[in-house]
């Protein structure tokens, strides 16, 4: 049932303007990179995967409106809109996993018409948004498993569809476990200095009927002391190889008290 | 140099509306203890010691005017009168403590006419305040000499000059080591959900010249995993004989924090 925050139609990238949830649902269109840019610079979109997802739609887009008829000046083009797309955000490792993967694919079909390759950049834009809501849905069954059959779940920032393709990764682990009948309750870090649990992940599971208590982020150490919490979920802009993981501020905070207080912690991206 | 929240003068008891900083500086005349106990449940004044204080001018003013002959009248309408002081905050111990003191007064004095027992009991709420500046700047002191010569200190909620009769407790340590020549730089948690540290701590450290960084709560723990804190001092609303505190939502989270990282880690009332 999850919301999908981009949804490509006829040529055009439709996103929630993520800024004005919950007070607003406003979706917008885009149709060229310099916008797609923009929506990720002034966070119309957030979250990595989310990120990612609207940078393949951006360089497909550019790839599009690049007017040439071989492939150097094709690529000479699509590089430097590739390079824009890529400066604006410095956190989200999709948004440079995501441009690569494009600038791969125009390589390796380099033998192609340049009307047929940019066909070919659009199909790849629209298979990364679907794989990452299947990789999601994935990632939700297999994190469910850890998660008890009832129990009290701290989340801090979003990590919900809202920040991904569709489905979420932190909160995917919880629609999974929900869906698989496990009766959660969700406590949600308002997660400041931007409000995205307050504004985002409260929003998206009252869509979707989980129970979700909003708590300011001071708050969660005392919930654990007080045995209130039994497992937390958290969301990563990136994970190194040896288990490090690099998230927005405050999950380092939830970490530590998870460490002294909580038996289950898990982490998705 | 600190603020004074709370000052007596020629009948009235001037507070700063504290709901309004750091936007504006509202002076608000308060003469009976209906005003008074209206000022502690809105919150103009907050925090355990200025409680304390205002509640003592607050009894002061109820015994100002109850107009009887004989102290078996007075005290029975003293106590209803207190009563309705006392349930103006539940958290606040000096609040049940300044009340407690003002009736002791009044008993122990029984035996003077009406108009000079109530001479005696605003002299008793003048000197309360008095003698909280003293205990503050005495706790200044003692405190000051734990903290470094140069450091980075975190603080959570108010504990200044704000919060008590002047000075301050968590910050009046702060101003007695800057007052003795150290160098420190302050790290004031925004105190969710009524941002004390954003509001309060900020505006009087600044008014005093006392270098200060608002951060979210949720930094407090990157921060520490830095190095970048090397002592915290967070106020108190109790403590028990155990030395177990009580104190703002958060303060437990800061507290797990700074078991994990912080070489100094001190609280003061």
């Amino acid at each position: 049932m999850a919301i999908k925050p981009i949804e490509y139609e006829n040529g055009a990238c439709r996103m929630i303007d993520q800024r004005l949830l919950p007070g607003e649902e406003v979706w917008i269109d885009y149709t060229d990179y310099q916008g797609v840019a923009q929506a990720i610079k002034t966070m119309v979109v957030r979250g990595a995967p989310a990120i990612g997802v609207a940078a393949a739609f951006g360089a497909a887009f550019a790839a599009a409106a690049i007017d040439v008829d071989n492939f150097t000046d094709f690529e000479s083009r699509f590089v430097d809109c590739c390079d824009v797309l890529a400066a604006t955000r410095p956190t989200a490792v999709n948004l440079f996993w995501s441009l690569d993967r494009m600038q791969k694919v125009a390589r390796q079909q380099r033998h192609l018409p340049i009307d047929q390759l940019q066909k070919k950049l659009l199909n790849e834009a629209i298979e990364i948004a679907a794989e990452d809501e299947q990789i999601n849905r994935n990632m939700g069954q297999y994190g469910q498993q850890l998660l008890p059959h009832r129990g009290r779940i701290l989340t801090h920032c979003n990590a919900g569809a809202l920040a991904t393709g569709g489905y979420g990764t932190a909160l995917g682990v919880i629609r999974a476990a929900v869906e698989a009948g496990k009766q959660l309750e969700v406590y949600a870090d308002e997660t400041r200095p931007f409000w995205q649990g307050a504004r985002l992940t409260a929003w998206e599971l009252h869509q979707d009927n989980i129970s979700v208590t909003v708590i300011c982020d001071n708050m969660a150490g005392y919930l654990m002391q007080q045995g209130k919490i039994d497992a937390v979920i958290v969301g990563a802009d990136r994970i190194a190889a040896n288990g490090d993981v690099a998230n927005k501020i405050g999950t380092y905070t939830v970490a530590v008290l998870a460490k002294e207080h909580v038996p289950i912690v898990a982490t998705s991206n």
